[in-house]
């Protein structure tokens, strides 16, 4: 059953295009995570945050993902990361024009 | 320029296929909102969460739908709303494959 991991954190940057180009090379990786659906990478240079809404596969490969992850944030220097597990519920994003459903 | 809007609060339910049959109406509602583009409904039985990811056509009718949106779910007794907005980063989203772009 697929599931959604919604993470967002404080961050001094980079945004925009510089965002972009900088993080590519991470994107690239992301697409290879087992069981990754899909990230909507999301960003708000004027509030400093910045994070994502994953898509996976099942419950493991996100929970795998989200360790992983928090441990590369935080290497990173980046503190203060919120991570939300949720199910999406099909029918009612279906009504609403979610892409792909 | 696309916004996209991050909403999370805590509830007693209703979930799953309960919820999908309630909030049938409201899906429907939500779809003929100016501006909205699609909204990915959120839902966690488990942790007792609900919410959704939106995304509008511009800052202007996502802030018209938050307003609104807010004093809804305050009037529905909802507490502890948390809304975020980001700007959804298109070629990073692209390589990690999120849909429709």
């Amino acid at each position: 059953m697929m599931k959604i991991l919604q993470v967002d954190f404080p961050t001094t940057g980079p945004f925009g295009a510089q965002m972009s180009e900088m993080l590519k090379g991470l994107a690239e990786s992301i697409a290879n995570e087992p069981g990754l659906v899909w990230k909507l990478w999301t960003e708000n240079a004027e509030t400093g945050e910045a994070g994502g809404i994953y898509c996976f596969e099942n419950l493991e490969t996100l929970n795998a993902y989200k360790d992983m992850h928090a441990a590369r944030l935080a290497a990173m220097g980046v503190t203060g990361l919120r991570f939300k597990i949720f199910d999406p519920n099909i029918p009612l994003s279906r009504i609403d024009r979610f892409p792909g459903l």
